[in-house]
């Protein structure tokens, strides 16, 4: 969940000057037609850890709307009001009427990750807890409310930095606390408790949105501007009657043209003649691990994603020349048949799952959902948002009846696609992989980038985490790979 | 839920031999058009007590319905292929493509209820593979799936002579096995397992149907006529573009004019003086009840609903007598107030939960959603038929806090009520509580009467069930909803 929060966004003084008068305004003209349309209510969960800026964008909230159209509500420790009623009494008496803003903070998600957090619950409470939760959100969004999930998001590293930028200065000092360190401390275990919950309360109706906390402009210019585009996305909705009746607020875009992908170096240097010794190794590597014993009850599914001439093909062909065929299947994935596109979309691939002790290379994948038919438009926006949950659900199921599952999103930059392009078309034998269709995915080069993100941040899970490979030098990218390979299949086998 | 399967249903031979030709042919229709149409694919799901019909109904629409566009499979032990590959991969294999109708004879249920019926997992445990079903019917839904879940029940006593039965002829002795009686022996437990759930699963997307099994010729008359409405009206919905995409199966009404009201017998005598002396003591017990300590814990929800002239009033004023006037609160429930209606519909409940030690008595509740909202058109069948779900979550967070939760419904029969809407036209200091309204609702006598039945099946929760009172005769209804409120009151206490 967190990838694309850790990267480190930044916004100038000067821009963020620049940007705010503006933002201000629309978001009182959203605030006025959200109040004169009346036709739903806004709900803003505010949570995240400690240090990110919370209640600092709600104040900023606060100042730059209209404040009798807007209520914030914090929730601390229950009062004897509320502690004699049920939990969830509290926030219902918070919610705000159609027309208005309500900002919770510190809410129904509060308890049960602080409780996982403590250990005073285990995983099955915690996920009957979340599973609860996901049911009162769907009554809500199905009652009409627009609900957007903030999480404020820091690095371990940025989270240090800024409790001691805090305590560094008297007029702040106050503010941290022991507990703050004590959680500090705690951090990894905290970050997998989140992204547990996160993931498993991110549905298509209400995802979660992750802002991240380091730079207070940045981060109040994404809260604004999130906001307001999905209170001004639902009012369009509202108004004409040819869209759906409810709208989930959209997923926000980043805003200082900083994201997960273009942060990377792309460039790894590896020479031929290293990358060929290593080659070696590690396909023996792999080729033992293949015929272990202990692989005999698992399965290995493999995942290969990229832009055209990414390299999937080649890094493919490197995996399979240590396997025996008898073992591995390559499948690739094109456009579906019509048995395939009678069915739901992922029957096409529940078709092709492995055996115990069998390897499947998916050359493109599900991931096609989120990817080519969201860009393109070959399913509606609904379809895709619910789509990464659904994947989430089935990776779980490979996993749970022990499969590997290795993602790989293979990355090149757009001068080294555009120089890959013309070396094919100059090659006889190369020629014919390359179409019209190629360039023309080429130039939704920005959309497709940002799915990609959103792909990585939403399906990236404890159990079937993304590896992300540099791939500009398809040595370094084949062998990164490979060694992927080796070490989840050796820790899956327990050596 | 299984409130009106357990009344005992019965169609004659001649009314089926009527019947059925006819059904035949409609049946045939929709599965032509279904096939010519190719917008969804139909999953029929067929779970349910043993000797209660499944496997001849099967058989039976197999016969019905053309065979080539129809597909039957059973799941027994996994085979290698399927033990090998994630639990649900078998269920994948057998989903029909648009077009075409699948039905799936022990399924995604069959494991995990199994499982707790021998106790091999935690109720936990099985929550957790309720809400991945949950999640699992949700994605095929969204993919369009027409998904028709039908339990296939018997009572206790029609199960002990099923299996009689089958035992006593030579032709069918060997379908009995130990095992059939040996569940059969465990009877309570599987009937609670199952209601628990088919509760949890029952969306309002695809909710579960029960059919009632005793009698072959209704059970075969039930499923062929469920099938048909459902699959008409997706088809219908299909056609014309005002309507939402996905519907889901329509609530069954009964085939043979008997419900679950109608079977009562409402006419129960008790004197006026017997009624007075009993009344005395239970008015003691319950004022002893709400006084005892054990009850500054917990918190006493009353729920009256019945049609006009029910005596919901004259019932309350019974209950209020024995209880000290700063303990309890009367929430008469109308028309929402402009407030209430910029909320989600349970928002005005939930404002007047009782703290604890405290009683709130509820004259009309959050059941108008799903009897005169439904029955009058204020609110779409989308939205009362997820209520069911909803209103059944509410009164779990209810009852974890600690309330007892008392459901009552007044039933009278329409005699009963014209004779006294006429009594009240004649009587000045009553005339005010006769209106037009009333008489116009008279009019949809048939409609409540199925909402009623619907609600009492779908929302009598093993912590919160239903007291329905016969209420003819007002001193027999008073008198049961006291003794009813003092019981539950007293197990609820410990005594």
């Amino acid at each position: 969940m967190f990838e694309s929060a850790e990267i480190g966004h930044k916004t100038e003084k000067a821009d963020y000057d620049e940007a705010l008068p503006l933002l201000r305004t629309r978001l009182l003209d959203a605030q006025f037609d959200l109040l004169e349309q009346k036709g739903f209510a806004v709900v803003v969960l505010i949570n995240g850890i400690d240090g990110a800026g919370k209640g600092e964008t709600v104040n900023l909230l606060n100042a730059w709307m209209d404040p009798r159209h807007i209520e914030a509500w914090a929730f601390d420790v229950p009062s004897s009001e509320e502690a004699e009623r049920p939990h969830m009494w509290r926030f219902w008496r918070a919610l705000p009427p159609r027309g208005k803003v309500g900002i919770l903070f510190g809410n129904w998600y509060t308890d049960p990750i602080r409780a996982r957090m403590d250990r005073s619950s285990k995983r099955a409470e915690l996920d009957q807890h979340l599973d609860a939760i996901n049911r009162f959100e769907a009554m809500l969004v199905h009652e009409g409310v627009l609900l957007i999930k903030l999480w404020f998001h820091l690095s371990k590293k940025a989270q240090k930095l800024r409790l001691e930028a805090l305590e560094g200065d008297p007029r702040t000092r106050w503010r941290v606390t022991d507990q703050d360190w004590r959680y500090y401390k705690l951090y990894e275990r905290y970050r997998e408790v989140a992204e547990h919950g996160l993931r498993r309360t991110s549905t298509g109706d209400a995802p979660w949105i992750i802002v991240d906390g380091t730079d207070p402009r940045y981060r109040a210019l994404f809260v604004g501007r999130t906001l307001l585009d999905a209170i001004g996305r639902r009012l369009e909705a509202a108004s004409g009657h040819w869209v759906t009746r409810q709208t989930s607020p959209p997923l926000p875009s980043v805003l200082d043209k900083r994201n997960y992908l273009n942060a990377l170096d792309l460039d790894k240097p590896l020479g031929k003649k290293a990358y060929e010794e290593v080659l070696e190794s590690l396909q023996g590597r792999l080729a033992l691990l293949t015929r272990d014993e202990a692989f005999a009850c698992r399965s290995l599914v493999l995942v290969f994603e990229g832009v055209d001439a990414a390299g999937k093909g080649g890094a493919i062909r490197r995996v399979t020349a240590a396997i025996d065929a008898r073992r591995y299947r390559i499948i690739p994935i094109g456009a579906p048949s019509d048995e395939e596109q009678a069915k739901p979309y992922l029957w096409r691939f529940w078709r092709q799952l492995p055996r115990r002790g069998k390897v499947a290379i998916f050359d493109r994948s599900w991931y096609g959902r989120v990817l080519v038919e969201r860009v393109e438009g070959l399913c509606s926006e609904a379809d895709w948002m619910r789509a990464y949950a659904e994947i989430n659900d089935f990776e779980d199921e490979l996993v749970d009846a022990g499969a590997v599952v290795v993602k790989f999103w293979l990355a090149i930059d757009r001068d080294e696609q555009l120089a890959r392009f013309k070396a094919r078309e100059s090659l006889p034998h190369k020629r014919f992989k390359i179409t019209d269709e190629d360039w023309r995915n080429r130039e939704k080069w920005d959309d497709y980038e940002q799915a990609v993100c959103d792909m990585i941040d939403r399906t990236s899970t404890e159990t079937s985490p993304w590896t992300v490979v540099e791939a500009n030098n398809k040595y370094f990218a084949r062998i990164k790979v490979l060694r992927a390979i080796c070490e989840r299949l050796e820790s899956a086998l327990r050596y």
